[in-house]
């Protein structure tokens, strides 16, 4: 009895401890190395896309939640926003809207698109690094604007089934406004895509029509064969006013006792011209579940042009 | 005996708990919807005004206690800072100060005036959504610079009395120096208002000096009937350079089992011109305390030009 | 055996309390007053550097951390970023690194340089308020671009040693990389610095190159002596492209009941002319730890054109 009391006290104590930041949880990603490329002085640059976010969920019964995300990006060599400052205040996301268990979840504002957000788990670099083959998506641009990161939408309307059974359906649609001084499209920017991991195997299928009526499609997948994550990626990108891309990788990510070793290979081919090729090699050494040091190589062919090699070594600390 | 000895070890492991955030809520609003105007495509916007805050009260004792505010205003449906990144970081509310439960509170920083701060209790819309008449303040700026919102200022002083009775005095001015390129001015920008407020009764009359030496007056009621709070709002506008504005609405936000029901209709009429005439409806459907749906529609006939209707269908979520 | 379960249970119930923000802590500093200088209206300005910042350490096991921090620096009377804008986002810091017991600590990004960030220590206006004789560094600048703050370094690596006995060493280099539209600098920059603090003796020594290859060097000491802590700086700027300057302090700090007396003289001596001369008085009002009122006057005779007074009051809030 007396144990219930206390019980009681102790989470109202709590309760007011924690109220004072409620339901707003702070997030992030800080990353930085020294990168050597061909050509360049050494530099500090980053690996990761470095992140600051703010993200609350509110439970409304019945398994209905409204949920909002805001999450800041920055070079953190210097402090500045992406692109010197050119981008938004919140780049990464500035999203609200609701999610239900059943019906899946409805979001309005500024993210990934439907195609982009899962593209990067078949890279095994996962866009981080020196490493980041990039033959995912290649030249492909979601938003052509400076002011964008070329993979999302502005004005965006978002929608994600549930997951059943391992599958789950994304759709993004973006208005037809006028943004960043581009005027205002001919047709909606659109985006879906379909997804499925279960067991040792995950697949992605999506295709997408960008801002500027470009269209992009990709087929992806990745099998877990004992320690290694093997990952295969194929994409065609449609210009509207010039020729087409077409882009593969393929690549591995295999477990090691302190972390991981990273492996892959991709092309970027435009029609008619020879291909940009690159392969790249990485060791991630985990020092917790949120900090990691990592090092890796890579050597990039271009169709035009001398070879760019590249290595980097450094901190990715998530909080 | 016993408990007091756990009721300290809770209290001590608690404060441990909060300490890592000391003193600072995060706070703010998330408001996207979809709206379409007249002449326009569809666009995803806002309603409200949308915010990220930092806020901390420190208890000096005496009834004492120094307080700060820092809140960011951005635009959701891309991530930018208001007027496409040309307002300051922390735009809607920049101030510290000291307040007192007997001698009132005192800041300085950027923040609403004395008149601009209640004036959105008498809108039935509270300057959110499309159905927002805007006939409070009309076409009066406090602070006419690209890089201000209209309605705050920047290097000011805030000072209001306790609340009395229901009635309180709030007084804000603002120094002569040059600001966003505009120089030194020659009158201090002042703003002085007094509001009351008991049982179903609220009133604020208010008188303004803005930056560039116009000036504002207004008088503003509301009266809560059953379920009915009816508002009504009258305003005059005196250009320095030009001819004056009589600004009134009248509206009403209605209580309905759900959600609210808001209605009203103003007017802004320029000295020998036809009146800007607007009619507004909402419903704005109640989730939870913190979140709600709305939709609105909104009639404007200018003095000049042709009409414009818009609807709004949207989200409103404060963490 | 009650009073251990109960602790557990109370740890438990605390953790999931702090969870929502895991490990980052908000901190900062508000600081706002009314400031009257010779030939200019009264402002409403700043005292010290205002702060919003977001930091984080992991505990690695073994004596390691993983740290990061993130500090937005902004004008509070207007609410804008420093230099009206002009500078980054996390103008601050943006660091993350390892620290270690044993080993000390290394974090890359941008910071305070190895000599800029112990500097402030022996100024007794600590770089705060109009009283700040600003005659540690004087003129020079780690950092000429207009998107610096002058005392930082961009693309920077900086390691300081465990404190031994009262010792640390610290150091910072930057790389040669293009910053803020200035190109390739053709020597890397660097800072280092000794410090020592032991019962009531404190010295730092430390030189420096800047980016644009200017050099500095600085030796600074303080002595407590009753209540008084008494400090004196001498230090050298050697300027590439130009003449040379000779800066000198001498101050005290001064603990008294309800606060601190500051008073101090400074000199900036450019080679083959006549010094800068200022002198300083001011007076510090604890309210709490965190928060103070505070007012100075300070004279300052230039070599060249007419003397400037300035006399402040204002508040200083620590979150």
């Amino acid at each position: 009895m007396k144990k219930s009391v206390l019980a009681i006290a102790v989470l109202t104590v709590c309760a007011g401890a924690a109220q004072a930041q409620s339901s707003v949880a702070i997030y992030g990603v800080m990353d930085i190395g020294l990168i050597k490329s061909t050509g360049s002085t050494m530099q500090v640059g980053k690996g990761d896309y470095n992140r600051l976010g703010f993200k609350g969920t509110e439970d409304l019964g019945n398994g209905l939640s409204a949920n909002f995300r805001l999450e800041m990006r920055f070079q953190p060599d210097t402090g500045t926003l992406e692109a010197n400052g050119q981008r938004p205040l919140f780049q990464g996301r500035s999203v609200v809207g609701l999610s239900s268990a059943t019906l899946g979840s409805l979001k309005m504002g500024r993210d990934l698109t439907a195609v982009q957000d899962p593209a990067s788990d078949f890279d095994p670099f996962g866009f981080q690094t020196v490493g980041t083959l990039d033959a995912v998506t290649g030249n492909y641009m979601s938003d052509t604007s400076v002011a964008s990161s070329g993979n999302r939408f502005s004005n965006g309307v978002f929608y994600s089934t549930p997951v059943m059974n391992g599958f789950q359906v994304n759709l993004s649609a973006a208005t037809k406004e006028a943004l960043n001084g581009v005027p205002v499209v001919k047709s909606n920017p659109y985006s879906v895509s379909g997804t499925y991991a279960k067991g040792p195997l995950a697949v992605m299928v999506g295709a997408e029509r960008a801002t500027n009526e470009d269209k992009f499609w990709t087929l992806n997948g990745a099998y877990k064969v004992g320690v290694a994550n093997l990952m295969a990626s194929y994409s065609r990108y449609n210009r509207v006013a010039s020729t087409d891309d077409t882009n593969w990788l393929v690549g591995a990510d295999i477990a090691v006792a302190t972390g991981a070793v990273k492996v892959g290979y991709g092309q970027i081919k435009p029609e008619h011209k020879s291909a940009d090729k690159q392969a790249s090699l990485g060791y991630w050494h985990t020092l917790s579940k949120r900090t990691m040091l990592y090092t890796d190589v890579t050597s990039r062919r271009p169709a035009v042009g001398a070879t760019n090699n590249a290595i980097d070594l450094g901190i990715h600390h998530t909080f």
